[in-house]
């Protein structure tokens, strides 16, 4: 554990408030900005986006259950009580280590005491950001918006195609990935197709759809024990999700993918293979690891920087040999901690280690089925219903405003027992790329229904 | 009244079924669509958009409080159990009277006994449509989300600037047009400054905003009577709203307004002043009034051609000599009134005429406050709090979809109890035109805050 090179303690006694600046408003740094409600400290949240996101409900919003305002919520809103606090919109520029100084895109700079950053991760194309029009990911607000959009659009215009033509390209939606958000994503479109827009159209059969969620290891769900993965392909096949494992994607084009030497015809696909850490990581000069996260020891400080703290996505901490993974429970600890790390600092004490509990992960698959791997109160593997049972109250119980838990609650209770999904409406353009391509390229023996 | 060419109700005696297309999915195109349930008629609806708004609740969107989905419902979900009914995602782009046939986008085409045109109206910028950059009018969702992103982030930008220079410019916001949508945002935005806002900021006050309500008219509400006029705009001044009437708007630009001789600064401008029909009518080749609405008589045709009618906004109808307004209430009875017409034909019977039941209009202003012109089931002028419980009640009913009525009721009782706006999300990009402008060219004696 590096030292402070400054006397924290002793200069808080004479009067001085450390300035805390967290970038980032995810759940690690909310959780840090309203840990240090109650110490004497003045706290700078800055984010690019004036909304903290409940990402675990994030692809409830792309197909089309939840409207953003359910799982989103202003940082302001979040820390208006909080005298010590104040938020800023903005984007950090430039990270000033030796200064202890940061710039921010509109020009201003930010003096710290600490530095707390955890601006999490993105999507990653592997060095092919040219399949990203091709294959949108899933990350903000606006990303749902459009992965909500081209799904959607495409019964649209396959039903306006069947009008004209009396024959649709066929509707393959191909999600690539087969983490949790890939398994959710899968699910969720099979869910819209075989359910929810089945007696919404008078010349498409919306449950001719094709569902292929492709993944590149042997299993999906990769993070998971292999028994829940089984019942998770298992629960897929079951709502007609093809599986494909240790299959490679090499291309995605406009309307098209290609993957293990194969050429498919997708009329949306989406992306959930590939994750980067957001680029503020290489400011720091600190070492990263692959995927640009950077390495943090178990009080959260990058090698040297002890005045700086790297949590959430950004971080990578290994613990008990593994790495923690990137998901929401280990951000909200690590946030939780840094209250305790600068109590310790103020007090003159030495400063506590951080440790993950691990209570368990979960993730949905349609419509009222999950596997989840319960470790805390106790430990169990559960599946289908009772799995899913656990996370909608789970989800309920974490999501920030009471607003927000009463709305999406509300609105799952509506969506599950109507069959009708509250959120579908397409906003923006009507093009879809790869559209045209499909409506040329498909061969008379491949028309659809 | 004109008399149909084809002996409909001998072709329907022989088995064939007359085809209706309907084009707009707003409020006359779904009365009109609606009413046809049970007519042995094929109905299509084809629209641009994939969902009906209600409008009537758009500024609420755009001000924060409702999210899109509260208020859009897809056109193909209302539709869905009706058998006799399509629904088409298209555009028309031709139309064919003499032979019956409407040309879609796509390129299909679609032959019709029935037209029923119901696109209604948009913004008009009165040939300055250079001015709309910078002054967006609410007509769509997108509009709604444009208008609310410029509102949030204009205090966002001001939070920030204070940081960085110690000082901002006028948050000042103009409202042009003091019509009901104008009166509306009006009091919405001065609600967003005044109360939701208040806590939120720690460097500007944004209880310092200005709204002006700029108006070309000697009074706000013209289509109101003269005591409603005069009580709305005492409410825009108790809620801080200075409102100009009979001042004209002669240049709008980047973060600023000409109007009256004068040049005024605003952060954030919002269109509310002209409206004009949708294109679709001069491609009937039928008499239009000045702002393209297509002329229509009692049986809601356009002369000389009875299998075609003109409903909603886009219809110009005189009755008692007074032009029908184009709000909410007459779109609904012209859609309803299809079904009688239709009735007729396929009875042999003569066509009945249209008469338009007024049960009155109301605007509200700001949080608790309205003004309504109630005709039905008494006469009285209803002002403040009684109007404004009018409303909600009113408002809430009509929503289609019961799930919408819930939601949007939650969230209002949310909202008005907790001064927590729930939709504040800033989606999109950080950029406010005019506000270089307004951060170069404001003077010191000008500087905010």
């Amino acid at each position: 554990m590096s030292e402070l090179t400054r006397p924290i303690a002793e200069e808080a006694r004479n009067g001085h408030r450390p300035r805390v600046v967290i970038v980032g408003g995810g759940f690690a740094g909310i959780h840090a900005a309203r840990g240090l409600a109650n110490l004497p400290v003045d706290v700078t949240v800055v984010d690019r986006r004036n909304h903290h996101l409940f990402q675990p409900l994030l692809y409830q919003v792309a197909l089309a259950v939840l409207s953003p305002a359910d799982i989103a919520q202003p940082i302001r809103s979040i820390l208006r009580r909080q005298a010590n606090a104040q938020v800023l919109m903005d984007e950090v520029v430039e990270l000033d280590v030796a200064q202890r100084r940061v710039r921010l895109g509109s020009g201003a700079q930010l003096d710290y005491d600490y530095l707390v950053l955890a601006t999490g991760a993105t999507h990653s194309y592997f060095g092919h950001n040219d399949w990203e029009p091709y294959a949108p990911g899933l990350k903000t607000v606006e990303d749902a918006i459009e992965i909500r959009r081209r799904v959607l659009l495409a019964f649209e215009l396959a039903e306006r195609h069947m009008v004209e033509h009396g024959w649709h390209p066929p509707l393959n939606f191909v999600v690539i990935g087969g983490g949790a958000t890939g398994v959710e994503l899968a699910g969720a479109v099979s869910d819209i197709a075989q359910l929810y827009m089945r007696h919404d159209f008078r010349h498409i059969d919306p449950t001719k759809s094709r569902v292929l969620l492709i993944e590149g290891s042997p299993r999906v769900l990769g993070a998971y024990p292999p028994d829940l993965s089984a019942q998770a392909e298992a629960t897929l096949h079951r709502l007609g999700v093809e599986v494909r494992t240790s299959t490679h994607v090499t291309v995605v084009g406009p309307g098209w993918v290609e993957a293990g030497g194969e050429r498919i015809e997708a009329v949306v696909t989406l992306w959930a293979a590939g994750v980067q850490a957001s680029p503020l990581g290489q400011m720091l000069g600190c070492p990263l690891d692959r995927r640009g996260c950077v390495v943090v020891d178990d009080r959260l400080n990058p090698p040297g920087v002890p005045e700086v703290f790297v949590l959430g996505d950004l971080a990578h901490l290994e613990q008990d040999g593994r790495q923690i993974p990137g998901v929401a429970q280990p951000a909200m600890q690590m946030g939780d901690h840094i209250a305790r790390i600068l109590a310790a600092d103020l007090a003159g004490q030495p400063r506590p280690a951080f440790r993950y509990f691990d209570k368990g992960d979960m993730a949905t698959i349609g419509r009222m089925a999950a596997v989840a791997k319960v470790e805390w109160p106790f430990k169990a593997h559960l599946t289908g219903m009772p799995a899913w049972l656990t996370w909608i109250v789970i989800h309920i119980f974490f999501l920030i405003g009471f607003r927000n838990r009463f709305s999406v609650f509300w609105n799952w209770v509506w969506t599950y027992f109507t069959f009708t999904r509250g959120a579908r409406l397409i906003t923006g353009d009507q093009h879809l790329p790869g559209w045209n391509h499909l409506e040329i390229q498909v061969d008379e023996s491949d028309r659809g229904r």
